[in-house]
């Protein structure tokens, strides 16, 4: 196979760390550029020295980079500084987009989220949004993957198949979503100083978290009408992680064992989705450092409704991993290429 | 004050030493008999050294109490066994009990949840359940507390306000609740152990969770009518704290704001139980090791709902604290003897 | 008793924080000013959400504090700058100083280690440093009290007593010590976010940490002579608790039993610091949130050597309650006065 | 590659789950038998959920296997029921295991240390103490390999160079170590639950841990004469990593820098063991989920001594990994197959 020369930009974070994990051995990926625009010159070792063993190139900044020579990019640049950098790319270069800059269809929408218009409209209608499993076909044929934020990942694959099926109302559905402290990235923050998340828990984004709008999108466009869904986060004191408890009401006659069937159905071939059996729990310890999503269903007590339960890991399938799923459709490649590793617990 | 000779039942527990961390400076209760059957004959010291600088008597079997010299009990013996022993003591001793023994007011709900009879339906028909600011009467003169689950306290005091005042709909309740590893006890149990727990989070107790008929009962007498609820635990890496997110529908008319009122006005001269104002948010850290129970309400951007976020310690307000708070009232002292420690942070 | 108009200066970190929560229900200290230059404005409550339910005066900048109407200061500001503002202070006042600028009495050890010249070098000679234990009297009469930090407290006090009665060599000490975070302090720094730290240990300050000098100095004025001791500390993922493994030669004849012996006489009356009996084992989970220091001695099975463990609450006996302490002291008040409470476990 | 027919007994607890995850896309070992005696008849997703996505077969009690078919045995038994087990192995498996029963070649020593005389002695001078890096050629040609556990892997590492060049005194030799929970295996004790183990810290075995006459052994072979060292475990709250601080003094005019010098030359072409240049610290977390040992070397302060660190994870280098290693060499594989994992970061 011919190597395929490829660049992480924003590699100095979280995600691009996760990356190069990832790819260290994939067969077609080699990592030939790596930037990070306030630590350029800097080794990776220097910035993670767990990656100390790996022989990776120095970061440098952007515009250093000579991006004739690169095949792929995975672009882990912080919201709303991506999109001007992507639309200077050159055509030859396949992006995977792992900001929100590029994940919401409506232009509007975007700049009333996040308080700017989009730099990069023309770019935004050729972009293709990478939940892997429900866009596979588009995403083989994309250019620039919008790669799905964590909650819009563990809340879109059980809920998708079920809105689509009319198995659930979709207008009266409630994610409460609980995230590892890594999705926080790697800025120093008060809020995220260990002293202040160890030992407690507590919800956030109350008024309106950036990744509602993007759960809204996919759901819309699965029961083909606009939804608007109840969504809470929480920040728990564990690195990685995310667990999504989601309340939903089965359209008339149907079962919970109904929505088992249709997820287990939806996703009997997939290699990273697993719809478990009745009683099966998901947890995130069970999905900590792989691309898995574990979903279950179960009845609720109260009349008329069913729970969802998903787990990922919310830097894996819920970042690099799928950006590197949607990386390997993207070029041709096993889908599962550098993503076959098991999860590490305890 | 003469001094009210104490004694816990159940002593070599998590709520047993909790008791026994609160009453240290306690002026009017002495612990003057502790009992554990299987460690009888061992020192506080032996079973958890961090008591080891108080001065308190050794661990014996209940038989060998002289209850006639005790005025009062607090019952911290596992669920199923606390019945027999309080129907056994002296008409003399006032008693809350921790367990689940007599929370359900109907025994035949006691019965279908915990598998077996209930053994002292007499007492039953006499027990107070003691969520304190909402039976401050009733507990004033009681002889036997039932004291609340951990779940229920956090569940009810933002509930049981609203749906009195008719300001949300009873029939469409939905509780997401966390909580920290210590309300599982002290038994080693495999799934309890560090490597279990740690870095993870997963829901429980899907089938029905002991708690709720708890829950159900306090607001089927708050809606004048049955209620049923959604209720899903789950189980956090952290030693204490619980933190329950209610999903909510306000009635016609009815706003957020009108629910923040509602529940400011219901507990404004309460000591330990605090309505936040607008953008308040609860975590569990800034409760922990108090009595305190913070309470937010929430705009849900899903049309017709709202969310109310209440955290506690579940050792204390959910457990030892309130049965303090409970005891205090039950002999005619200060309710909040004892209980103004300061939570711990971090 | 009269109340004592108090100060807390820096009161927007843990430490301050931490005395917050001891002065509650105090009886003789009172506080009436908190400063934070950067916070100036701000109410506690939304500094330290924890603390809200208490009664407190809103953060000032320190040139706003009129201190002639203040009695004590506990002074809680960063090292380096804390000279100059206690320099500055009325005669009136008692203060004990939280940060390390008066510990060192030889002002060009300090000059060396803090990298520039001490700034009020004649009240350092008036300093009295604060290890409430082996210097009661002078801190009893003390104006300036100059409080240990974490490291010194947990090593000096099983050590000191040794090296005074002749029992251990004082040429071969080693302390590797362990901390919880929250002895960094509460400034947003990537190397403690939680991320950074959770599931993880290292050592660190391995080229001569600040705190090596203040360990000398006590046990070289314990030996008679100048002593240099090896000292490692590493930073452990827990927000509280110091442990100290302590390596020591037994001096000639001398067995760990009659180390034991030693120590046990030592602090046989002392309300704080408890020294453990024949296989006692030191955690710090048993001292979480109090005052107490447990100090346990063992055989080695090297030959001529033993092992002392010591285990504090940094937050406590290491910083803030150790000031309270003092503090009691210097204004003749019991010395146990805001200080008896109970450990936090679990 | 003809695949090797492979058995994991004890496969239920977390070594045996730590060599599946490692096993996963191996190219040789295939893994035919897995047992466990009380669950024998379970799935392995039963027992550990997170290997649900491997096909694997079912756990079944050891007298169910038929040996005759297979060509490798990784034995995670319990210590002290190992050596009958292994004895009645036939004469055509290969055998690494990772229990302690014959990690002691002086079977009086064993007796001492583990209370019950050696009950395979004549195989105990057959087997090979696989510290792989120190013991490659004999491991390449052993039948049995005795797999070194995790304290005395992290302990040998740095310290046997050394002792080997004659560049440190072996009779002053003090660690102190810290380990993660996994250490303590999966039995269900009170003293691993969550609530014992989080927030907090404390040294054990202090009697004496059964790790020390395995370090002894080894240091003492490398000295020429029998060795004595000061070892002292601590727990720490993290699942994973292990931690030594080792305290030793460089013979006449060696320096640290000397010593670093040995130990790079030492591990120069080790692709799992890791010699840091000047001022390069371990951390665990560094090591998180890889077969790395991180070793650093600094100078003391106090007079004539250096200080060494290293760091494994418990599980990987200190057990399952080094395990695969051995195995890998003992097959004639590529020794680093299945074991060229990244370190799992944050």
């Amino acid at each position: 196979m011919d190597e395929i020369k490829t660049a992480i930009l924003g590699a100095s974070g979280y995600t691009g760390a996760e990356l190069l994990r990832l790819l260290v051995g994939h067969p077609a990926f080699r990592v030939t550029a790596l930037t990070a625009d306030r630590k350029a010159g800097q080794s990776m070792a220097s910035v993670f020295p767990h990656l100390a063993p790996l022989a990776l190139p120095d970061l440098v900044a952007i515009d250093q980079v000579d991006f004739g020579a690169i095949d792929a990019v995975f672009c882990c640049l912080p919201h709303g500084t991506t999109q001007e950098v992507i639309a200077g790319l050159p055509e030859s270069v396949k992006i995977c987009d792992l900001s929100a800059d590029f994940r919401l269809a409506d232009i509007e929408s975007y700049a009333e989220w996040y308080g700017h218009p989009h730099r990069a409209p023309a770019l935004q209608s050729s972009a293709v949004y990478g939940l892997t499993e429900l866009a596979r076909p588009a995403v083989r044929g994309a250019r620039l993957v919008a790669n799905p934020g964590c909650y819009p990942t563990a809340s879109q694959l059980p809920l998708i198949p079920l809105v689509r099926a009319g198995l659930i109302e979709a207008d009266d559905i409630i994610i409460d979503a609980l995230s590892g402290v890594s999705g926080a990235g790697r800025a120093a923050k008060e809020a995220n100083l260990y002293t202040e998340v160890a030992e407690g828990v507590h919800p956030y984004g109350l008024g309106g978290h950036r990744h509602l709008p993007e759960i809204e999108q996919g759901l819309s466009a699965a029961a083909g009408r606009k939804v608007q869904v109840s969504f809470t986060p929480h920040l728990m004191p564990m690195n990685r992680g995310m667990l999504a408890t989601i309340h939903v009401r089965p359209t008339a006659g149907a079962t919970p064992a109904d929505l088992r069937a249709a997820l287990a159905e939806a996703y009997r071939d997939e290699p990273f989705v697993r719809a478990l059996g009745e009683g099966g729990v998901p947890a995130t310890r069970h999905v900590r450092g792989s691309n898995l999503c574990l979903i279950g269903v179960f009845p609720d007590r109260a009349p008329g409704r069913a729970i969802l339960v998903s787990a990922i890991d919310n830097l894996v399938k819920g970042a690099s991993g799928q950006a590197l799923q949607n990386m390997n459709l993207m070029f041709g490649l096993e889908e599962t290429l550098g993503l076959t590793l098991s999860p590490l617990f305890p």
